[in-house]
């Protein structure tokens, strides 16, 4: 590392991680959608206390909230508001959201590093997660098929001098010819709900142009990961493991090409399916879980969303 | 100042600032909203052009472009990926959102300092703005004669050691007591745009219930200005300019009952009414404009917002 001025020494204390209860099976793909009377609200909840119980302490403790999903839950207030009042009502800890869409959870971990080393908050509760389900359109088979409805959470603190842990370097880009290849055009302020008729409906749901995605990621990836790679001062085999955003079964094809072999990431796109803002912290937690991570491990976490943004965000577990 | 150490030496080196285009008047108060064919994206391309011009400097010198905006554009993706498209496409610059609602702006500032000072970016394009116009309630007079559609922009850069320049204090407090006092339901996850009906069509509007918001700011304010105040160790008559977010016109009632005296702090409600997350900003940018302000000048900009979340930012301008 020759950057290690911008080192970070903050800690992911504990993660949780929820799945919608609703199971649902495509050509051996298993997709999970909310269940009648489920929300994202419930989710994220059931992720964050299990991040809290692992971490061994209270949401009390916690001294910012920050949401980092892909979509609102309301227009108004943010999605921080809302899980505040759900586990925090009483408490004045400080909602925020930050939102790179599916990379939402890198950015946030990433900008919070800083103000948790710089000593503004000990103790962030991070949360990602997205309800796909609620927009996906049953008429786009690729979009229809990919997605699932899950939350996933952590806790980030101050790494004491002793303890191994930081985020090493952080890098984000956004290429916006790419920002209409994957969006819901209405709900918002541009095409308002109440805009919403008969004729314009299809402007309200996902809509996702893979090829179009594929192509734009096939140009700018292997750059961007090598100038990362060379700017970090890190080589891919010092890497324990690396967390790539599950965007679609694609992902088999463009870590390797990317330099990436089978087997030092982490594909659970059968599985899991793409689950947005919650695929890579939802992939992460469940490698903790599984000791395929340990303190002291060198892992990187990546990702494109839309926008076209890509994050490359290397720790020191 | 004793907590000189969390001082970050930024600079806000020039502001931009852009009114919607339809002017009416409402028992002597004017309000703004968008013309015919104008959208948001046009009124932030505006403000941040002339935030840019202010600074001497070019869309493509920005490290970061962050959009700070209280109600999405679409669905998906973020507000910054869609104004990158207006205005950066084909540089590869990285777009966020922030979003704390009506404070975004003062959270944007206060977060993205720390990344300033700590080196990760040297330039920052803060966008904030509004169309509140997409879902006014035209049955609930209160809101729907309080607000206005406009834009500001700031261009945030490092400050030189000889710059006095600097963010002195934040702090940021949510109350989710009051989460539902300012919302708006519909259009997004909890209840997708998708699921509008001819009963339901209230949920879609904007929703504010002003009197249980005042009684809860009446409870809250009082202690946390005086412990922000306490905490950054400025009192107020060192203050030069307060800039509080322009909520309704009850805004005159509360900052004297805060210990703010008439002509210490901008009240413009009578002239643009509540801007949402441009309120701060854009008042900021007219107080620069006619020189009430001047570098070296220590300003507070502070705010309520829907969460119900409260902000205070102390800066040396």
């Amino acid at each position: 590392m020759k950057n290690k001025q911008n080192q970070r020494k903050v800690r992911l204390a504990g993660m949780g991680k929820a799945l919608a209860g609703r199971q649902l099976c495509f050509d051996g793909h298993t997709r999970y959608r909310l269940a009648p009377g489920e929300t994202l609200l419930d989710l994220a909840e059931k992720a964050a206390e299990e991040a809290l119980s692992r971490s061994h302490m209270e949401i009390s403790q916690m001294d910012c909230i920050v949401c980092a999903m892909a979509t609102p839950l309301q227009g108004i207030p943010c999605n921080a508001a809302l899980i505040h009042e759900r586990m925090a009502k009483g408490l004045n800890i400080p909602a925020m959201d930050i939102n790179t869409t599916c990379t939402s959870f890198l950015s946030a971990l990433d900008m919070m590093s800083y103000l948790v080393a710089a000593g503004r908050y000990s103790r962030v509760l991070i949360l990602s997660g997205d309800t796909a389900s609620a927009a996906l359109n049953p008429g786009q088979k690729e979009s229809y098929e990919l997605f699932s409805d899950a939350a996933a959470a952590a806790v980030l603190t101050k790494a004491e001098d002793s303890d191994p842990s930081a985020v090493l370097y952080g890098c984000q880009r956004t290429w916006s010819e790419g920002a209409h290849d994957t969006e819901i055009r209405g709900g918002a302020g541009l095409l308002p709900a109440l805009a919403l008729t008969e004729d314009n409906r299809e402007d309200y749901y996902f809509d996702m142009k893979g090829i179009k995605i594929l192509r734009l990621c096939t140009r700018v990836l292997p750059d961007f990961v090598e100038e990362c790679l060379k700017e970090a001062d890190v080589r891919r085999e010092d890497i324990r493991l690396t967390i790539p955003h599950q965007a679609s079964k694609a992902l088999g094809v463009i870590m390797p090409r990317l330099g990436f072999e089978k087997g030092t990431y982490i594909d659970r796109v059968q599985q899991y399916g793409n689950m947005v803002s919650a695929s890579v912290p939802y992939a992460l937690c469940e490698a903790i879980e599984e000791s395929r991570i340990h303190r002291g491990d060198l892992i990187l976490l990546m990702g494109t969303a839309a926008g076209l943004t890509v994050n490359f965000l290397l720790l020191r577990f």
